[in-house]
């Protein structure tokens, strides 16, 4: 875990700063200074144009383009999707006196830009030098909607402040951003025009044929007499501002987005519809969008704030990871998942994983569990296109994709797709995880049940009995940890299958007895056949956990403990990242694992091994994991957390919410860790807290870090919004809202209300 | 093996005759008719146009053409290189009274077609029945020169049935025909132009700048009044021949190629040589040129023939095997390898696999030593691309390449090309396997020796030591069983390689005592170090061999044995090729296997293993595979005829001489099994013959096939031609030439001489 910050932004409890500007680092900013409210996002680029190192995107959730790839071989996917970069519609173009703004050219001063978790919004500004001496304050301010979210804002506010005179601006709508990773726009325009002083624009997905309206309206203090620009792929306004020394003037942008999807609109309707959008756009004004915007924010803040006294950075680092959580996603349009760079860049094209389940979904699941609710329902809503990729690998039931964007595989390394079965567990585990802490019986019997029945028809297909051990298990697979490219009975994946058939059968069990019409309804749509339940049964019961028993160390998979041994601390930090500097296969040969797998099923059913077991294993696989996965570490924290290794337990935390603000990785330029920011809530609320979902009850073992003065956070658990303040001598549990709630502390029961519990701080606990 | 006979040419010792003209069987047809000379090949296509499905394919050996492909993990490959299509030196149209030759169109009768292995031609003949009632017989007659392998040759005779008048003719050089698999031409001309008398065109491959010259000079009895043709990558000259009826008119092309490889010749001096051999080839005359071809084969049956009695299908097929493993390749040309396809067809790209060393070495070693030791010099002189490639793989020493056409790996399946560590052994295997049968230490000492170092040091640098076993083998690998896609100590790979210890530590050992000087300059050379020794020594010793006490089976990889069954015979017909038609993955986690493995080595070092545990691991084995190579039937025979089941071993034996003649795999249109072919011989010589090159003496345990009334083959061994024929009651052993030769039969050493020695046929042999 050789990782070194860069140290670069401005410490604040509530902001990202950014002083002065630096092209180097540019990309990196575009990715941190992101704005986004589930439904679309845009990177923190320069509107008004730039010539340098920059990536203009804006994406808007789920909605892909289709990439054709030459496949010969059965059940390799031949086509995939990706998230597609989409309409610019902060498009600018600033011109005083013939010469135009660009941040690559223009001389500057006084340059700052500021993304503010309170207001929800983004704002820029320095003071353009022109070549005439003349000096001109800029402030570009934006924000995406959380309350609307077709909408976005753009407010420039001009200063002139040695000169009166004029800025020329042309703003529009450009559908011809380059798709980087095609090296082209990826969209053809389908209509456009200006109507009731609306300006839109209408294209469609060169590929896949999606639609997107994108229109706008101007709002200024003066009166502008815009004059239509239009060209292929664009249309804009252009107008001139008479600026006046001394004073500020200013115009807003309000432009609003609609897709086809949302309604499987037609051309005529959605060019309608889109302009009904927009007229009603056109009514509000910039304060009252902003007022929204900061309302709903505060809100946010009330539920989901987390505190911590005395580390200004990792304070500033956790809300960043809740702020863009929460930008990429809340749960208010059932369909949409959370890519791996949520809406902030174009690797890994958009794609969600079974980061979903794995690490997301607990943050959801103890703050917003309708946003919890609706990850699980695009699992359901996709449970059709699980089931056809289950057939192309030759199975039954649903196979979920590794990587998706709609429900269709579109992992195209076979290896992963074909070989990682670990994303049907994750979403039987998220199933089971969600309903033992909201007791959403209804959506486990509704929808779950038949989503674990078809996930158990996979497995039951997929998996096979060994000769030799008698025992039924995964034969060429990959598990989590991607080092072992193919092997045979990965412990975890055979645990998270035996667990998965396990909650099926008692899932049907119980809807027998609780609901008999529901599940007679189930097993008439699903053709369950008693011998299949029968199966299962046997096959959890068989199912192949390799352990040395002297140890009490799960062997990772069949042959592991032979696997030639390295020492990691011995390889140059100049090989690193691996992947570019071994020879591929040579990452295949070791006992050296590249994320948590053995112990990320100790972490999944934490409560299930003793805490000798979980140091036993702690200590033999984490020696030879080199965290190659963001997702690793918090992982690996909160295990050292519980088996009371302190010191290590804040090693593996301590860059964790600031892995992008200090750029950890190097390829934040690419787009933000957004399903490992999940992971670092978790490491907070589970690791130093010591929290637990797993068992019969919410449980708790709160520790404080040495470097900390005291924490707080809250969580959502039946109903009641439990705040929790760990300082270096008391715990305090208060039912901040909703009644009263039973948990466990240090392993005893107590009942949280409004008045709020106070409890020594644990023994053997961070001192 | 549920293959089945597509039974459609003319059975006939010395030739390959099909009888009416079959546009579906067309290709097929043209990958059997192919004639070669080693330097160049040419498929059976009709010269005069085809707008049917045709591949007219044009092929030198070793002539590449490079495709750039994206890769971007180290150790896999960047670009391949592949056997381009060449130029169509046959290009000829016919056209009489305005109507053009094209058997996709034109009425036609009588047509038959012979490729005649006594002559080394193919000629093809057809009755063209016109629009107007006129009836043309046309005679083509084509080959390839084995006596010079620049020249080819072309007749064309036309007999007017109930006609005179004129036929206009254009017969040219064509560098545009289409490379199939990358849908365009590959080349551009460079220069071409009439020059006393020699019509001639140079041109260069497209990406790796390859020239090639071809020109031509024509003959007929007719005083012919050429007119130059010329167009983009053609050159051709157009005449007229007067026909009278019932005589026959004809004329001859004399058509030669000169590559710039062979003399690294620049443009000028590459246009200068070809036409120096365009005019030495325009002295001789058609009758000369087919006499010398005919002389060729003589010689080439006298010591390579095998009869066989009783079996006129076996018997065409054999010398089918035989004359287009000549045609493939014998010797002439140091530097050239065997493709799998040959010189017939464009799948596998031209690329030379294991298959060189461990299925055709043998026929050459055994019938033309010059040959085969110019298949070991292609090693030596591709020894620096194999250590380039090591050190692409992070290894060091020399990773021979798993598919080449010069030396670079073009295999771009990372899974193969990193994985399957199985070529370089078979050159150790071959180069030792030679030394013992030709005592050729000069070749050992001077060239082999090197080889063995460097191989060595891959061997030494891949494997890692087991942690639990403590024995050395290698990871991350893939044996013959391309079934298995990436194992642990594949008991194939580790064996090869603890041999290819022994045998080059004997070799140094051996040099060091024998050649001193030779052996310091080797040390000085490859900076070969004791440490290095004394490494290998134990590396051999401790090689894990994974076997079971028990049964004497040999246990494939780590972990096979616990590997799901599967009955193989379950598995439907329709199912089949299993590539095709099942996921990618799911072949992957049986104890199913492609093709012999652990057979594999036993028929290699056949005699390091008694009868007792061939029968156990064959019995184990053979059940288990499907010979979804068509390299595994003929060492399953070999192996079976050993071990006693007669039956077995012929069923296994049975189509192998005409898997081509009855394209049994259905996919000879896109060329000849070649490499199978030099299995075939084995499967004879070694199965039936049951010879066994891997003792000290070259050792026989003859038995007959019940179908067969008698056979005989002939085999080089030191020196001495050996003639052996086998009948129901004796087996008959002469030297034919060379001397007296002490080989071991039955177990019995004997003395072969001119005079010959008579046995009784073996007991316990195929009754």
């Amino acid at each position: 875990m050789a990782k070194v910050a860069d140290k670069y932004l401005k410490v604040d409890p509530w902001a990202v700063i950014e002083e002065g500007f630096d092209p180097l680092r540019n990309r990196t900013s575009e990715s941190i200074f992101s704005v986004g409210n589930e439904y679309m996002g845009v990177r923190g680029y320069a509107e008004e144009g730039y010539s340098g190192d920059s990536l203009p995107g804006s994406y808007f959730n789920g909605l892909h383009e289709q990439l054709e790839i030459g496949n010969h071989y059965k059940g390799m996917i031949r086509s995939l999707r990706y998230m597609v970069n989409a309409v610019d519609w902060l498009h600018t173009r600033l011109t005083v006196e013939g010469e135009q703004l660009d941040l690559a050219h223009s001389r500057i001063s006084d340059y700052s830009r500021r993304l503010d978790f309170r207001t929800g919004t983004y704002s820029r500004q320095f003071i353009w030098l022109l070549g005439s001496g003349k000096k001109l304050k800029l402030t570009f301010t934006r924000l995406v909607s959380m309350t609307d979210s077709h909408l976005g804002l753009q407010q420039v506010v001009f200063e002139p402040l040695n000169f009166s005179g004029a800025v020329e601006i042309c703003t529009g709508l450009d559908f011809g951003s380059i798709h980087e990773e095609r090296g082209q726009s990826m969209w053809r325009s389908l209509r456009c025009g200006v109507q009731d002083g609306i300006t839109a624009i209408m294209a469609s997905t060169l590929n896949t044929g999606n639609k997107l309206f994108s229109g706008f309206v101007l709002q200024s203090s003066q009166e502008l007499q815009p004059a239509k620009v239009e060209r292929d792929r664009f249309i804009g306004q252009a107008f001139r501002l008479q600026l006046t020394q001394g004073t500020k003037d200013s115009y807003t942008k309000l432009a609003v987005h609609c897709r086809d999807q949302e309604a499987y609109l037609h051309e005529d309707a959605l060019w309608t519809k889109g302009l009904e959008l927009a007229a009603a756009a056109s009514k509000r004004n910039d304060a009252e969008v902003f007022a929204d915007q900061s309302a709903y924010w505060s809100g946010i803040w009330e539920t989901s704030d987390i505190r911590i006294e005395g580390d200004p950075e990792n304070q500033q680092g956790i809300r960043f990871c809740i702020f863009q959580l929460y930008q990429t996603y809340h749960g208010d349009h059932p369909g949409y998942n959370i890519g791996a760079k949520g809406l902030t860049g174009e690797a890994y094209r958009g794609l969600a994983f079974w980061d979903t389940e794995s690490y997301c979904l607990p943050f959801y699941m103890f703050n917003n569990p309708k946003a919890a609710k609706s990850l699980l329902e695009f699992r359901y809503k996709t449970l059709p296109e699980a089931m056809d990729r289950a057939k192309e690998v030759d199975c039954e039931g649903a196979c979920y994709p590794i990587a998706t964007i709609d429900g269709t595989e579109s992992c195209d390394l076979w290896q992963h797709s074909n070989l990682q079965l670990h994303v049907g567990t994750a979403v039987s585990y998220g199933i089971w995880h969600y309903v033992k802490n909201t007791g959403d019986r209804d959506f486990l019997y509704s929808k779950g049940a038949e989503m674990l029945i078809q996930i158990s028809r996979f497995y039951a297909t997929r998996g096979q009995w060994g000769q030799r051990s008698g025992e039924y298990g995964y034969f060429g697979v990959m598990g989590p940890d991607e080092f072992q490219l193919m092997v045979n009975n990965n412990c975890y994946i055979n645990l998270m299958a035996k667990k998965m058939f396990e909650f099926t059968l008692e899932t049907l069990a119980g809807m027998e007895i609780q609901v008999p019409d529901a599940y007679a309804e189930l097993i008439r749509k699903t053709g369950l056949r008693t011998e299949e339940l029968t199966d299962w049964s046997s096959k959890a019961e068989h199912m192949r956990i390799p352990l040395d028993p002297d140890s009490g160390v799960y062997e990772e998979h069949d042959g592991y403990f032979d696997l030639p041994h390295i020492d990691i601390h011995s390889i140059p930090v100049t090989d690193f990242p691996l992947y570019s500097n071994w020879s591929y296969d040579r990452l295949y040969r070791y006992d050296m694992i590249k994320q948590p797998d053995v112990l990320m099923f100790m972490f999944l059913y934490n409560g299930e091994f003793s805490r000798e077991a979980k140091r036993a294993n702690y200590e033999f696989y984490e020696p030879r994991c080199i965290h190659e996965s963001s997702l690793s570490p918090s992982i690996h924290s909160i295990l050292a957390c519980e088996i009371g290794k302190e010191e290590e337990a804040y090693q593996f935390f301590e860059f964790a919410t600031r892995l992008d603000l200090d750029n950890y990785n190097r390829n934040t330029r690419e787009g933000l860790h957004t399903t490992s920011i999940a992971a670092v809530w978790m490491n907070i609320v589970y690791g130093f807290g010591g929290m637990r979902s797993d068992g019969e009850r919410l449980s708790f073992r709160p520790t404080l870090p040495q470097r900390w003065t005291s924490y707080s956070f809250q969580v959502m658990y039946e109903g009641v919004l439990l705040g929790i303040t760990v300082d270096s001598e008391h715990v305090r549990f208060k039912a901040l809202r909703g009644g009263t709630a039973s948990i466990l502390v240090y392993g005893q029961q107590i009942m949280v209300d409004a008045a709020g519990t106070v409890l020594p701080l644990g023994e053997g606990m961070l001192a």
